[in-house]
């Protein structure tokens, strides 16, 4: 059995009765609502959820999901996102700057507004992504100087993370810094701008800029290029003062399933820094893999019927190891995104964790099983004659019930409580 | 003919005798006696030159040459010496601190002096390598604990810095950083605190030193790891203001002569510093390749009898292309070493200019012809009335003679100037 210390937490809880009195030698539930770690998804389709099958689109993700058999059918969204809501804490959401505002001046802001009050209303953490990345960005900003475009970068950050601000404070500040500046596939702003500044040079300001608009912001920088040079780019930019709060890796596995092994290699070379580690763009396919030589995802495409049984299997054993290794064995990390909560979304790939007639896979049930049940806590227990119980379990928030009370039957409003590292010398009071 | 103005320069020169007045309407003759481009060559004999046989050595550069048949001869060792300075205007000489201090306390101070000062004598710029590099390094700083290894560290480059100030004002002061934490072939103390201080870090630290300990010093990072990764962590270092003012190159070219599309793509990741940048360690081998399968050249070994002619007339039309192309086409190279001068010395491998018989090669020869003909000028001119003249020239230093006076015959001291980039309004008063 893995030691599991690093994600659990104690915390001693009195729970007082509406008379205000505490409740002594009483049977009461306490059941986790939330993990603390961020157990994430694409979010992308939040956006037609809320705003109807016209909605902006980033990067294509949206356009292949949109086109779904039944996707405008209301009760097909509805279960659908009742399935994401049910397996996911946290979401992210698309500010492909492309897609966002194609005309300048005109951005989709009330879309993603829309599509984020609704997940913050299920208690779902909302990260946007990305604000500064040379591919998907809008053609207009070419038309500009790059003294221009910069300046407009940053007025874009400003204006993104404030005005979204208590709904979204988690960023993908900067994607793909690596490849930024000698990126040859097609000329664009980002790729001019970044060539002027230098990697580094640029990689500061926008996190700057981003600090400046939300100081208590987790403010990402995430890259595919795992190599020695994105641990030395992120060096370089620590030690040169760009407020770089998190580290985000991409896991695109599309041509060929990681393991252990690479999975531990690459974190060794990515724990060193002490800051968290966000798996930020995790995927593993129940298909055949892209050839090796196929240098840019961008250029593979899935059959619509590459999937099998068999591989969907695979899927969902890959998927729990990988799961498993981060969570047990990775303290820094303390997030994992599936990329795709759909087959069929990026690049037509049998990615995601539900079927394109809507029905679940094996690794949505898999992942299911990890999150919420063999890493979520639920304690019956019996109050002291001071009305204390001590609880021991995976941080996060918990709802706290009467035995026999099934959760969300009460019309009071639940009584909750965080579970956090630190908290055990205090006793936290719950009002039941 | 390629435009080579960006190696030249302008003046006007004012000619006056003995008796104070301008000469006028005098035949005289301008000679280039040094050029402002540094033609450098690794100088390690110039130690047994000064030292006798028994001498520091490095990292075997020495042992292998030492061997070589007559090598204890004088008259043999003046003359390969006078090649060298024949030829070259720049030497490079071993402070590995293995073999420089191999006894804790005891270093070969003496031994580097004698031969610093024997190639100032001869006008030859001087540049110790390396200051901080894991290979090479000395056992007994093992011993310590991290934070003694970095103060001893930087104790080396404040005494090694500050007591050759004046004759070695050029120092690679660090040396393989890319690979330096993560170097496993044995453990060492640099590589040890790199691991912790991280290579920002760890650059910052020691170029601050050598700054300190001469801010008027010539300070460059030195790498064979020509990758992205080499870049980027010079925009980080730069970035974190780490006092890099010099860029270096290894081009060590046993597995295959880079040829001018290699040459041109891996300096335009270094020119868009703006920093000079250094060719350090320049091989082109007369012999055989290094198989690919090779990673660390360490590994490789020659045999004795590698080269044949054609062999060595392939290395003289690869070195020319090479000298020809940095020196014609990229204004921020401003110097080029030629790492073996001998045959035999690094990995045994015919990769010199002087044949183990003490015979030049043809590659010798080809550099000759650039570096003393072709980009060499020598001007044949009258004075006006006023005694002036207008040089155009390559940059560095000239003799002024009367015409039909050979160079050095005159018991005086030479008329000399120096040609040099952004002169052209003043006028150099010269008394011959």
């Amino acid at each position: 059995m893995a030691d599991l210390s690093h994600r659990q937490a104690k915390a001693k809880i009195k729970i007082v009765g509406k008379d205000g009195k505490p409740l002594s030698n009483t049977k009461i539930t306490v059941n986790q609502t939330k993990h603390e770690f961020l157990f994430g998804c694409g979010a992308f389709e939040a956006l037609p959820y809320t705003n109807g099958p016209a909605v902006h689109n980033g990067n294509g993700s949206i356009t292949t999901s949109s086109k779904l058999a039944g996707y405008e059918d209301r009760s097909i969204m509805e279960d659908r996102m009742q399935k994401w809501l049910n397996l996911f804490n946290y979401g992210t959401l698309p500010f492909y700057w492309g897609g966002f505002e194609p005309e300048e001046g005109q951005p989709h802001t009330q879309q993603l507004m829309a599509a984020a009050q609704f997940l913050k209303s299920k208690g779902v953490t909302i990260k946007g992504h990305p604000l500064c990345w040379h591919t998907g960005c809008v053609p207009w900003l070419m038309n500009y100087d790059n003294k221009t475009i910069l300046q407009k970068q940053l007025q874009r950050i400003e204006r993104e993370v404030s005005q979204f601000k208590d709904l979204i404070d988690m960023w993908d500040v900067i994607n793909e810094v690596v490849i930024m500046p000698i990126y040859d596939k097609y000329d664009n702003a980002i790729t001019r701008i970044c060539k002027e500044l230098g990697r580094v040079g640029l990689v500061r300001k926008v996190f700057d800029q981003a600090y400046k608009s939300n100081p208590d912001g987790t403010f990402l920088i995430n890259d595919f290029n795992l190599s020695t040079s994105y641990e030395i780019l992120i060096d370089g930019c620590l030690n040169s003062g760009a407020q770089i709060n998190t580290i985000g890796l991409q896991s695109h596995q599309h041509q060929g399933v990681w393991g252990k092994e690479k999975q531990d290699e690459i974190l060794s070379r990515y724990e060193h820094f002490g800051l968290p580690i966000h798996f930020t763009e995790n995927t593993i396919v129940a298909g055949p893999l892209v050839a090796p030589e196929i240098t840019d995802l961008q250029d593979a495409h899935y059959e619509d019927d590459a999937a099998t049984p068999e591989l969907e299997e695979k899927q969902a054993d890959d998927l729990e190891q990988m799961y498993r290794n981060l969570f047990e064995n990775h303290p820094l990390v303390t997030a994992i995104t599936n990329w795709d909560f759909g087959d069929g979304a990026w690049l037509n790939a049998p990615s995601g964790l539900i079927r394109k007639d809507h029905t679940l896979k094996p690794a949505y049930h898999r992942l299911h099983k990890l999150i919420k049940e063999e890493w979520h806590t639920r304690l019956d227990c019996t109050t002291d004659a001071n009305g204390l119980i001590e609880v021991q379990g995976f941080k996060g928030t918990y709802e706290v019930l009467r035995q026999g009370e099934a959760a969300g039957t009460s019309s009071a409003p639940a009584a909750t409580f965080v579970l956090k590292a630190g908290g055990e010398d205090e006793i936290i009071e719950v009002n039941l």
